[in-house]
């Protein structure tokens, strides 16, 4: 598999996807075999939006392969996009200075861009409104890892599904390996599912259907994938309306399936809130595992980009 | 010794104080023996404040171990903080990244919920005006290399004693582990020292006093430990009132005894004014070897707080 | 040879220079043969004005040789400076932690105050609108290795020639390496090559003319070294004056000689305005080779400053 870069969720089929599995348990069961397989690489990170987790994430899972990290915080303030530069040619150079790229931006098909004029691997670490599809890959290995296999599964989507890129990678990877997967989408009116998305399911086969009242699903989902209202992408009008609408808590985890998992990309704010103890003990709170999972889903991910293109 | 996480410098016995000591004093003398020490771990350092010095004293220190470092250079603005995220669930991602985290919080107490929510060890690196342990243990490993022991000295904290949590963490661990040891706080009326820190060394039967003139406490003091009116923690008209009144220069230098030793945490502003090569050459400044200590007692701290839990 | 630090491109004479250069060449070859040269060495690079390329490329070249990095993105915001610490103090202080230091200042001199201060070898990255002579050095070994030697050539330099460090650097590194070099700045009346330099040039007898029109110098010129008008560094006024007065274009391309080579010390913006295949293509573009040719320079320089003084 030549995977030389990785934009959206789409490009991963359900062979690369159980490559992919596969190499990050066997990474997961045997750390030191895989602590100097990228000795000598060097990756950089360059984030225009803030991102702690994901940079963090990726920035550890290149270390323990044994690479390097050169990284930029917040490029939009502190690079050349300042004077002006293209995104295309700071990808164009910083590819002579590393060995892949991992670019997180605030507009749509930036990733994309900067992996046309690279000469290195590029992964997008989210763009804009468009895509984050590491944290799509990662979800769906949670989803299998919890699970043992991607089948005959109902997956309730819940909050800001309008601008939420991780709904939106998250269902065109699993509208795509799953098998008989339904989706529920549960949101507000004004933070619905975007048509692009619903065609690509429909168009796939894909059962999908809306419902606004929480309660309704949490008896019959199996997996409940709660997001948080992304305030700094919508209106404060609109804001004010979705707050608060949706929040699993004390009082509602009753409803909640015994085999179901709750998940959420992080981080949370109030549509979570659950007592310490609770999130340690209840096995259907699946949110830590999952963001611990992004290390291993990410090491997999560039031993493979990196390594095979010795 | 087990410590699983470094939050404030009462923490510290005897026993282990020295054992830090012999430690950061044998990593002096033979760095290449520790270069490959903790290779393949990772630290990973969250400042929500700034601070060039400490954090690149901690992250050298990780790199000079053969350990890898992430880093965040201002947690506050760029990272999930500012979506509202809580402390604990930083930390506890975090822990799934890295082996270790190093913390410095604008908020007391944040160290201490980092370390409860981590699964890896956890140090505070300052919290607010809370404590910064690492900076007195290191300025208790300069006193004690600069005179030998811990014994019959008399330690005048000047300047801000009231916000700066440098003179805090230094007399919890002084009072402590000293013997016959005298506080002279020397301090602005409004900028005394903290009762709590009062109530604490007349606990352990420790001496201290007050005095507001310096210059009757320059012939005395064994050690003259300046510290620099915090500007960013007070209003204007208290900086106004502080500012300058506590000066170290050419003119008061020969006040001080010939044994004694100036110290300060750093940054300095107009409270030491001392040309170039007074500063090279009179061994009564310590302050620069003091800052150099810090290298060794974070290597020492980390070398014991990641080797052992192996 | 020990160079102990390196502030200005003038420090660099016939001998130094073709030692870099082909050390530079030796590490492109056989990279693998310095992949361990600088292990267990630390550098600190400090930034206290924004430079993703800089920084990112100084960074890779030190992990590329085995060295580690400690950095700091913005020291300006985000580091004892707003404390009101003095640059020869932060510097004596991170020369403990590191083997050398990489700095970029928005002041003039800083570089030479921080290596005067600093126990470690010091490299200047750009002070203010002083010199940048890592720039000047990568740019003579592009044209070194673009036309072979660096003799009969001659060299329009074009844009913002008042504030443009890299043109300084570059008119000193040449003027003093090069044998029959001819400058001719080209720029708006505004913004002309500084008497400094002129005079400079004029006592080591090397000759320079001005010329207003661009499209005269392309059908003569052998390198035309294109510059940004740095809208950060001027008046509003005199910025709209400069801007796009000077942009090289498929248009007049065509005017340029056939051995001819574009350069730009990059980032640009309207100034160059090729299409992507071209700049691909065609082998008078050079700008990209150029930005390339700056890891293998600094990998050098590093290389030098610290394996040397072991």
């Amino acid at each position: 598999m030549d995977l030389k870069y990785f934009i959206e969720s789409q490009q991963v089929d359900h062979l690369l996807l159980y490559e992919i599995f596969e190499l990050a348990d066997r990474i997961r069961q045997r750390p030191f075999a895989f602590a100097e397989s990228l000795k000598g690489k060097v990756l950089a990170t360059l984030f225009y939006e803030p991102s702690t987790r994901t940079r963090l994430s990726f920035e550890s899972a290149m270390l323990k392969l044994g690479g390097q990290v050169v990284s930029t915080e917040n490029a939009k303030e502190f690079s050349s996009a300042v004077k002006g530069e293209s995104i295309e040619d700071t990808a164009r150079i910083v590819s002579a200075y590393a060995d892949a790229i991992v670019i997180r931006h605030y507009l749509d098909g930036a990733a994309k861009k900067a992996a046309e004029a690279s000469s290195v691997p590029v992964i997008n670490a989210g763009d804009g409104k468009g895509q984050h599809p590491t944290q799509a890959l990662l979800d769906v290995y949670t989803i299998y890892r919890e699970f043992g296999s991607l089948c005959n599964l109902k997956i309730a989507l819940v909050g800001d599904l309008a601008s939420g890129r991780t709904v939106r990678s998250l269902c065109y990877l699993l509208g795509k390996v799953g098998k008989n997967i339904e989706f529920i989408f549960v949101s507000p009116q004004h933070l619905k599912m975007g048509q692009d998305i619903k065609d690509y399911l429909t168009k796939h086969e894909i059962s999908f259907r809306e419902e606004e009242d929480l309660s309704k699903v949490l008896p019959i989902a199996d997996v409940i994938y709660m997001t948080r209202i992304q305030k700094e992408r919508m209106s404060l009008e609109e804001y004010e309306q979705a707050k608060g609408k949706y929040v699993l808590n004390m009082e509602n985890l009753g409803l909640v399936r015994a085999g179901a998992r709750i998940m959420h990309p992080l981080p949370h704010v109030e549509e979570l809130d659950f007592p310490f103890d609770v999130e340690q003990k209840d096995l259907r709170i699946a949110y830590f595992r999952e963001a611990a999972n992004g290390l291993y889903v990410r090491m997999a991910l560039l031993q493979m980009m990196l390594k095979e293109r010795e």
